[in-house]
């Protein structure tokens, strides 16, 4: 299987590049895969730039990120008899990037596939890093691979298909980006606030912030785990609203709340300073509204932190802040201490 | 993720081999795959060399390769909370193999797994060379992924367990393995026949063959492909039977038909003498039955040899062999010339 450009193309001449790629002649069939609102929304945008191609869809929104979904991606590649020399090219947000992802991975031992991200959280972080899958029983990306795609093709023009709310869901991975190995842009950002104009330049060093901290630790063994700050609290958070009807909140929305009650624990260790905690809260509550949970939820929701991919036995190991713009993962933090945390959160 | 040691090791060692193995620090819970049978058969010869584990079932049969069977294993795993420091141990023939390989390679983004292979044709075949996958719509191997063992352990005792088809359905790929690399073996085993004492040797030449070229190809670019011959036609045949209530036939039944015709396309193109191609014929017959099906049937199994991984467009790529003991790979070969090789098995 010959590789395509293993790129990542940022700004207004992505779709050319995309173009371009996917004119190669070791490319046998072109399949995209859109969701209910990409079809409507992205699709229009990026139609001219393809070449002759199998349009997939799938039903928008992470309930739908399922081994469902992938049963009906796979129907199609079998049914149009899509060979090793196929590209898929997921155009979506992350359930699409990361739902194709791992299809293309595992259709016939693997074919390769390009990402179109059209929010932001997709394409700041879902894109970046080979992550691919899907949720399982209520567990976010339980099952999945890591395989980088053949290529990533990022237009800032597509943020304009998004609401705010999207837009800011996205807006927590950069902050996270920040807050971990960004101390300079945290500074200024925080006084600029979340009203942008052109988001290519903001893009662009988050994305380099991810694949830097990603190519020295492709398969998560050490280093990568700092991408995890906020997460450990947050993808609980985000399960255990999930399954609540009525009370999903975005995943950056999570993220948000969980980077709250991990500064949190980073300043419960003298890691961080209040001074620190209290910008950072400030900042985010600039942005973000306040998760809405009740005390009695939140040892539940500590529970579920401990089936988390990064945890060993009994131990949840987070990611924590050593002062803004630094991070340093594998800090175990008792299960009791994570419920502390939600419900300092919970009363600020 | 800690690497287990990569081994194979083979013979009546392997067990306490697979105990010290499993006894290690780095290993947090243990899983065990069986099917139906394997679960009576074998599972009593391994429990002793265990440590605690958890026993999980699968139907046994091609027939339950499915996605559904995964869903239950994944089930499982979720369940018991299973970390990335959790390994599986796939017990079986190449259903279980290949099924739990790619259940531990898919959860969580990976876990390890190790086989302990209780079939001929896994020992010498299925269990080394870091392919896994499940049956979808039909077809074969379908979806699954390329991903090493943490070790393999293959003890001979094992063999008793098995009826004589299914001993001689493993026996189609050991021959494959003479007939692509070692003419010599053939020319001694021809005259040997199928009764053997000892099996030792002969899955350790077996697997070394398989090993050797699989090293020097591990994602099938090239070099692989040769381990490909008598499959093209053999999957088509055994697809096609599978999907006929009553006329399910072995792996090892479809591979040595696969290899009767595909030795004939090798001929026609004056690549294996008539001598050759009698010594192949006469061989294969006096081990294997010969496989069932009427001249109307041929065009439409050769049609599903175009729906084989290894194929672009409308090509078959064949493997053929030039001279005994010596393969070529990406022989292209119109389907209409696959249905003449079925026509000629058919007349014999």
């Amino acid at each position: 299987m010959k590789k395509l450009d293993n790129r990542i193309s940022i700004g207004f001449q992505a779709l050319d590049e995309l173009a371009s790629v996917l004119r190669q002649p070791a490319v046998s069939q072109v399949f995209v895969l859109v969701d209910s609102n990409t079809v409507q929304h992205c699709y229009p945008l990026v139609k001219a730039y393809l070449p002759e191609h199998t349009l997939v869809e799938i039903p928008a929104g992470e309930e739908h990120k399922t081994l469902a979904s992938c049963d009906s991606v796979w129907c199609r590649l079998t049914e149009k008899a899509a060979d090793r020399f196929a590209v898929v090219v997921n155009l979506g947000g992350g359930v699409v990037t990361d739902l194709g992802g791992f299809c293309a991975a595992t259709y016939k031992r693997g074919i390769r596939f390009v990402q179109v991200p059209t929010t932001l959280l997709a394409q700041v972080d879902a894109s970046v890093g080979g992550k691919t899958g899907i949720d399982f029983l209520g567990f976010k990306n339980q099952i999945g691979v890591f395989q980088e795609p053949a290529g990533v093709f990022i237009d800032p023009r597509f943020l304009t298909t998004l609401d705010g709310r999207q837009l800011k869901s996205g807006y927590a991975e950069v902050v996270k980006h920040w807050l971990i190995a960004d101390a300079e842009a945290f500074a200024f950002q925080r006084h600029a606030g979340v009203v942008v104009e052109d988001w290519t330049d903001i893009i662009r060093a988050s994305v380099a912030t991810k694949q830097h901290i990603v190519e020295a630790d492709p398969l998560e063994s050490g280093l990568r785990k700092v991408l995890n700050f906020g997460h450990t609290v947050g993808h609980a958070l985000e399960s255990y609203l999930l399954q609540q009807p009525g009370r999903e909140i975005l995943h950056g929305e999570a993220v948000a709340a969980g980077m709250v009650c991990e500064a949190w624990l980073s300043a419960q260790r003298g890691m961080l300073s209040a001074q620190e905690l209290e910008q950072i809260e400030v900042f985010l509550f600039s942005v973000f509204e306040k998760v809405q949970f009740v005390t009695l939820e939140t040892a539940v929701i500590a529970q579920l932190a401990l089936q988390d991919k990064k945890n060993s036995g009994t131990t949840i190991n987070c990611t924590l802040l050593d002062g803004i713009g630094k991070a340093v993962y594998d800090q175990p933090v008792p299960v009791a201490e994570i419920t502390e945390a939600l419900r300092y959160y919970h009363r600020l």
